[in-house]
């Protein structure tokens, strides 16, 4: 099919593909999964974009999150990128939450960062492209969602594309990067210390500054109680007040014993597949 | 509960730990991790062991084998120990196929592989004990499955312990390592290049010395026709031809297109734990 493709798996009557390209949007080559379920093989499915949490690659939903047998009986194909530019020549930082595997789902403005982490541009526009170009995709009935920086991007992404996305869900997202640590260390670096900048990386601005007027489809978040970076860093209750202000729908379920972990994303993922199917029809 | 507890997380309602404790027969620290579904909250529940293959730790099959939502279904515990004994002073081999992460589930009588390498009795009697002692587990239900070694492993321990097991399956099992490279190098180092005291640990052999007369309970294998081991190192047929000889009831399901990795395990996870759970009632 593609000569992207670099490795491939049968799962669940469909294909597993990890591929490779050259991104002019990050400016390095980028890895991504794509599971096409055994409906693809008939014509254009729809497709949900996964996005990783920090440290994450393109292995870790495709590994670890337990989610090709709905999608299979769903129909449903999954996109998971890498979560930043890599290699000899990208910048880098010593923190796990900067930097290499830490894109944060944000066009840089400032050095040294600028050249390559473009992530913003690079999910939306070359990566989405690259993919309905070369799969059997239908461009009508596209989703996305993540876990934790990824959840972030999910959100944010959606309600900055609602032309292009028609449906959104997230694992314990940080909902506000402009009100946590995470965040401060993320945007101050990408974007720089004026913080103006970083309304449009924040869920809860963006939702407030689109007000009342919009169709938007319902948003499943999904959130464990036993997550040790609920207080400081992820902080449900800011979005569940922004949406209340602008009568967003949300469904937000708080999950007794539940950790920040995939075991945790896996138990829930079999409804957030429901949720995407559910809208895109 | 228990003080072997190194880590736990919630999971489809239920608690998946990993633990770690001294081991006396394999003489140094063993770690494994076991899925206590919801139900064995109210009592003692089945529990199948989960024995994995080359190179493989008690992380892959938690991480990668989505198990967990159907165990939680049908109300059964599963058990994933490490491969081999560890750690310095242990003795190993360059290759992938012999020493830490290959200890292919025998009793070693050879040097140097002889002071820790005892995964057979370790599994079938220290760590099934252990396991009874401290968790809400039926002993009365207990079954075991595996993948490739482990599928060795599964089988041979399955066919010597019916007292023990009542129910058993594989994924991609070594099914005769007498008439195979990767068995031919273990057996020769772990047991010797006496040939007469491989019998013991080949399925094939096992099944034949046990013949007619015995109940055993039917088995199931699955295996991918895209699996680069097949030829080589699998040979189901072998299996095939043996339990067809001594009337043993196998269903052996070869899957076009699927490989010998875990999206293949995955795709087949539901239909093993649903067979053992009907045996083990």
């Amino acid at each position: 099919m593609s000569d992207l493709i670099v490795g491939e798996h049968r799962c669940f009557d469909g294909r597993l593909l990890y591929c490779e390209h050259q991104s002019a949007v990050t400016n390095c080559r980028m890895r991504f999964s794509l599971y096409l379920p055994p409906a693809a093989a008939q014509g254009p499915v729809p497709l949900v974009t996964w996005l990783s949490g920090l440290t994450c690659t393109e292995e870790n939903f495709t590994a670890k999150a337990g989610a090709y047998k709905k999608a299979s009986e769903l129909g449903l194909a999954i996109l998971a990128p890498d979560t930043s530019p890599r290699g000899e020549g990208v910048a880098d930082d010593e923190g796990y939450d900067m930097g290499q595997g830490a894109g944060f789902y944000v066009d840089s403005t400032e050095a040294p960062w600028k050249p390559h982490f473009q992530m913003y541009s690079y999910i939306t526009r070359e990566l989405r492209e690259l993919v309905l170009q070369e799969f059997p995709v239908d461009s009508h009935k596209l989703g996305i969602f993540g876990h934790s920086m990824g959840g972030h991007g999910a959100l944010t992404i959606y309600l900055k594309n609602q032309d292009i996305y028609k449906s959104v869900s997230a694992f314990a997202p940080i909902v506000s990067p402009m009100n946590c640590p995470w965040g401060h260390k993320a945007l101050g670096g990408y974007i720089g210390e004026d913080r103006e900048g970083w309304r449009q990386y924040d869920s809860c601005e963006l939702i407030q500054a689109l007000g009342e007027g919009l169709h938007r489809s319902k948003i499943l978040v999904d959130q464990g109680l036993a997550d040790a970076f609920l207080e400081e860093q992820l902080k449900p209750e800011l979005f569940e007040k922004a949406c209340a202000k602008v009568g967003q729908k949300l469904t937000l379920r708080r999950h007794e014993g539940y950790d920040h972990g995939y075991f945790f994303i896996q138990t829930f993922m079999d409804d957030h597949l429901a949720h995407h199917a559910a809208l895109l029809g």
